[in-house]
């Protein structure tokens, strides 16, 4: 080994990386990963194995698996034939070897979903946002983009990683919207981009009135339906069934991480637009597909979805049950129209406190939710009450809440 | 449902959608995914479904599972035993609920496997490569990164996306990497980005002269190493290990999805590098982390190519074989020290009507491989040999070949 060095080095980069790390500690926002266990079949049990001799049981409150399709039968069974039939993974991209036949029965299981005649898989539901929003922009010249101010970060990645001009609309606000489309030209594409169910704060999009404008003013739209997808309309195609509005949409997008119970994510559209990202989105082209077992296992999560309503009854009535009770306590749960429970707490040291007092004395996992996943000062505790989290749960978890706010000397809600 | 048209529609977006679509038709490279299931247990057999009638079988012969570790008894029964202990999915991103102590096992496995202090899990390959290299070069204000001019569309897209300046050198050309570097003031922060294995071409990276010219200008240094993980090395650690030179790697970046015959990336690091990106990095932190029924594959994977030389060795005499078959039949064999075996064409429409004649004709399946994948005017047949591949199937697929160039009047290699 040769090492010549001519110069002092100039940059220290570890004091760099090491004041990157301080600043995290310094705001209270250094994130540590609690390391857990679920338990299949019985959901929302788990194990946790951090800071305490072997494993420790908890409940968990915060999982995206809403309605515990990750453990449901026929998903499991689905997966385990795959594996023993074709493997583990696919073995490479989808145009080099990765493109296997579920592959291909999902995609027409997507698109039969959402109304469409078309949907594209990817790795996830980060990468589908990142790579069709930042393709699109680029293959329509000159194109503006209308970006809901509480888009989640891969809408965000996607669009700046596109270079073009992006409009940030306040949250959910048509007037402000329709201003920043009228002050446009008539010759220049626009895209509007938004959420139909904003994950943490819980409220819905007005889809029909957003199409509205975008027809108005010539603009295509491009919906993130992923905390909705499986969760809402009579097939779980999400806000945009549940609100007939999916034949006005240009690109509706999901995951199949969340609902799903699996991994993945999906966009679905019309024929000709799905190959334009098929064919032009490095996001698309330049990575190993999905393993094969875990198409198998959403195919069998989607199908399933699509002809039974119990679990998303029951996700409904269990947070309906869980809201009612955080407000009779007096805790400050948000207002939400959705599925999404969640406690303002607006400090994220204390969040981090709470959540570590949970854990520690009620074996009760709830993650707390700080910056940058949510604007600074608001940090919460976002809790997904599931099909399976009972009323006894539900109770012990109010009285601890009530318990630690108290101990905390925090205010109850008005 | 109210529709306002005040305007003629000024933007046209199905005709710039299809213009799109023609440009790839007019140059021969719009891309048809072959519809296939591999056939576990018998690999590289495999079914394909496209074009007859019912499935037929076929040979696979561009699969990046270099080493059928997707089909490996220990890897398959490591993904049961996780999709009946814990579920399909992880239900959340690391930092809330998706946690499991598999992804802890297997960061400390391949942190290991580099002898670097920590590693760090992503979604995939090019997520790991984008959203590390992005996310590092903003961390570091001012840096310049320099990329050799074949790195893969990841890397590229991460250094692209962190806005820094990007200098690009000759591929492997020391010389210029030297006079770009020297170019620069010794207080700017320097990163070289490379990979070990070029995949497209199958030379490999001088590691240790650019380590030095790294010293020599006190510049980070990143090593892909996607195609060389599990592959080179004694315990399976790379070209860097089989060169003894990961410790002078500030990250070593590999893939789950080829050798490992899985799917997902990882990088390793020290310890305050890694808590960095997985602090900062908007791909790591705002995704879904991998379902732990792959996590648990992978170690499997991981630990059994440690302890096990023998999938390699049949490997490179699989891959050494052919390429003198090739050479010996006079087709046009490119020159590659590694276990990648590309035949080149040259024209795009060419390669693929040689893919096809040998997939219909011959149950043959080799992906043409064009733009934007290899620079134009560079098409051509990527052959990956496994252990499986034998020398009966070598000697029917050369003669198929010989035979087809012989049909289309190409001349041999010189």
């Amino acid at each position: 080994m040769i090492e010549v060095r001519n110069q002092p080095p100039a940059v220290d980069y570890g004091r760099v990386f090491a004041q990157a790390i301080d600043r995290l500690h310094a705001e209270g926002r250094y994130r540590v990963f609690i390391d857990i266990l679920r338990n299949k079949g019985a959901f929302p049990n788990a194990r946790c194995f951090a800071g305490h001799n072997g494993p420790k049981p908890i409940t968990v409150w915060c999982s995206n698996d809403y309605l515990a399709m990750g453990q449901h039968p026929k998903v499991i069974a689905a997966m385990e034939e795959a594996l023993h039939d074709v493997g583990a993974g696919s073995g490479g991209t989808r145009n080099i070897g990765g493109n296997t036949h579920y592959h291909v029965d999902l995609e027409a299981e997507l698109a039969d979903l959402h109304g469409k005649e078309a949907a594209l898989l990817f790795t996830s539901g980060y990468v589908s946002n990142e790579a069709t929003l930042s393709t699109l922009a680029k293959v329509l010249p000159g194109c503006v983009v209308f970006s809901d101010e509480l888009n989640h970060a891969s809408m965000i990645a996607g669009i700046r990683n596109s270079g073009c001009e992006k409009r940030v609309f306040r949250h959910n606000d048509l007037a402000h919207l329709e201003s920043l489309l009228a002050a446009e030209d008539a010759s220049v594409p626009k895209l509007i981009a938004f959420e139909s169910v904003y994950s943490m704060d819980g409220d819905v999009a007005p889809i029909h009135a957003i199409c509205d404008l975008a027809d108005k003013y010539n603009a295509l739209t491009y919906l993130d339906e992923v905390h909705a997808v499986g969760m809402y309309g009579a097939r779980g195609g999400g806000i945009s069934e549940r609100d007939e509005a999916a034949h006005r949409l240009t690109i509706i997008e999901g995951t199949l991480g969340k609902a799903f119970g699996v991994m993945g994510g999906y966009i679905a559209a019309d024929q000709t637009i799905v190959d334009v990202i098929r064919s032009y989105a490095p996001g698309f082209i330049f990575t190993t597909s999905l393993s094969p077992v875990l198409v198998a296992g959403v195919l069998a999560s989607v199908r399933h979805l699509k002809a039974s309503s119990i679990e998303r009854d029951g996700q409904q009535a269990a947070a309906a049950r869980l809201k009612a009770m955080f407000e009779d306590a007096g805790l400050p749960v948000m207002a939400t129209t959705t599925h999404i429970v969640p406690l303002m707490v607006g400090d994220p040291v204390r969040a981090k406190r709470i959540s570590d007092i949970l854990l520690a004395e009620y074996g009760v996992y709830v993650q707390p939710i700080n910056y940058p996943t949510v604007p600074r000062g608001t940090e919460r505790l976002r809790f997904t009450p599931g099909p399976a989290h009972d009323e006894g749960m539900m109770r012990d978890l109010t009285a601890a809440l009530v318990e630690i706010w108290g101990r905390l000397e925090m205010r109850a809600a008005a």
